[in-house]
């Protein structure tokens, strides 16, 4: 790949950080970085592979001579400049949700859909953080022995939620340690040794009684999988981590697949470590996933109540897989 | 109800505990009250109704002369002095796995199936914690749709595993808050800031892949709604929270039932209270739900990813109506 100039939207957020870091560990060919973010950050400066580069104020003129725009700002943003970018000749790959389910713009996880990437009009979205991890893990499940249904319980990591949300559960937690009541200006609730069954942490809800993250799972796993037959129903829930997302799956597929077919698949799959000895008690967790690139799934059972569907726990690092790693996969793609 | 002589064994534990707090607090007519634990307690005391009493070393000749024995001290011990205890006349109402499946023993939750308790022989058991607030939701939907299968994943709380467990989360969070490696005896990996999907702590899994936990779930409940057709499959998981489960419950019912028809129901359900109000986010919270004696459920939904379907989270506190509050209750029908 020849030398790019790569924009980075968001540059001071966690996953702007984060995209950053995974540029450089992957070598990615940056001609030169260009560091975006609001009017607050101005005066701001981050550290690229040993060099001090100021952030310059996003605007519609930023993308003049940039190849590629990683985008983590925030849906309005996405919605307001994403269009100026591409319109300059710039590739935006958009971590938010503003053009996930628009039909011009591919979703893409590499591992699962690459090719997508090909009819892209100048933006390719990231798909949502918990929908990466799950599809990786069905997408060879799929290809064997066709899914039709997914039921899906979260466990997300408060970092998710942004720089502030870890500092309001670490803020929280010492509080109630201390005997002290916790407050929080980010969650609805504490979530210091609670458990939230709403995300986002605002304007959650929907008519049907989902929740929009909820929505995400259902909807974008259809889009990336490319089949609107996978029926998908997710109930998703903060939980008191720091980083790294865990899911409890079950899958129902058309043709049966035992449990040892699925270790076998998944141990093949691209992305996906499979970890799963009970006699050892190793299985996926969350404290060993952050700061990894990979998919984990583990638990692998065939569903002693229904006669093909298997139950699975998948858990990644909602920053990597879930957000910065994935976009930056997708950048190398281009 | 005529006053009666109430042991309670395993007075030192945790359950131990609540169970003589809810005796008291219920105004159970306890004639007297037997404390009861292992040698290591010897010496010890407990205060009951203002009066301080001392705890005697459980043995095979405990029972003479006490009608009520509220058991709390693990499967062996239920399994050795239980039968003593019957044959001296005293019903035992045991809180372990002992007895749960022997079909000689009802296992009783009041809300869902009180009239059980008539074909007592000596023994009744009290279910499993993550059971019992599943079972008091799913009767009523149950009774109006017939449920054919319930695909369950939970949120548990250390001190289902004991006082030594809420201690060991306390410490290791304490640790990780300063930046050092948390260390532990009762759980397999730390449990601050973690999801560990193995319940209970040790040997937890069997040749199907599940955990003994998850079989209580499928089995208990088949046992307790009186109808083997429920097919069930759970995974079970420890989150970082001190007490109250949570659940993540989808219910595949035979004949279709709105959200708002499950809502009504659930309204007039016994012991349950219904807690979902999306707008004003409202949903049943562990912080809320610890040191109450109901089962609380929200989010209730349409499940869009199956014709008669349901998807609910439901919260109670796992020391009180899964365990101490309702082997008091069963105590109360006798």
């Amino acid at each position: 790949m020849s030398e790019k100039v790569v924009a980075v939207a968001g540059a001071t957020g966690l996953v702007g950080r984060q995209m950053m870091c995974v540029l450089e560990e992957r070598n990615f060919p940056v001609k030169a970085l260009k560091p975006l973010a609001s009017e607050r950050s101005k005066g701001k400066s981050v550290t690229f592979k040993g060099e001090e580069i100021p952030i310059e104020v996003l605007g519609e003129d930023s993308f003049k001579g940039v190849d590629i725009a990683l985008f983590s700002a925030g849906g309005g943003t996405s919605k307001q400049f994403a269009p100026f970018a591409a319109k300059d000749g710039c590739v935006v790959v958009d971590n938010s949700s503003a053009w996930r389910m628009d039909p011009k713009v591919p979703l893409v996880v590499p591992e699962v859909n690459a090719k997508d990437i090909e009819w892209h009009e100048g933006i390719i979205a990231n798909p949502n953080c918990s929908t990466i991890q799950m599809v990786v893990v069905l997408k060879p499940i799929h290809d064997a022995a066709k899914i039709t249904r997914v039921v899906v319980s979260t466990y997300q990591a408060v970092s998710g939620a942004g720089k502030a949300a870890v500092d309001e559960l670490l803020a929280q937690t010492k509080a109630v340690m201390a005997g002290e009541e916790p407050v929080g200006e980010i969650f609805p609730h504490p979530i210091a040794f609670n458990c939230i069954p709403q995300i986002p942490q605002s304007k959650a809800f929907i008519d049907n009684g989902y929740s929009t993250e909820e929505m995400k799972m259902v909807n974008e796993t259809k889009k990336i999988m490319g089949d609107d037959g996978i029926r998908v129903t997710a109930t998703t829930v903060r939980v008191p981590v720091h980083t790294g997302h865990s899911e409890s799956v079950n899958i129902e597929t058309a043709s049966k697949l035992t449990a040892a077919q699925a270790r076998e698949l998944l141990a093949k799959a691209p992305g996906v470590v499979v970890q799963d000895d009970l006699d050892a008690e190793v299985y996926p967790l969350v404290i060993h996933a952050a700061g990894k690139d990979e998919t984990f799934v583990g638990r692998i059972r065939e569903d002693i109540s229904h006669p093909s569907a298997l139950d699975l726990w998948i858990v990644a690092d909602n920053l990597l897989k879930g957000a910065a790693l994935n976009t930056v996969q997708i950048a190398e793609l281009l």
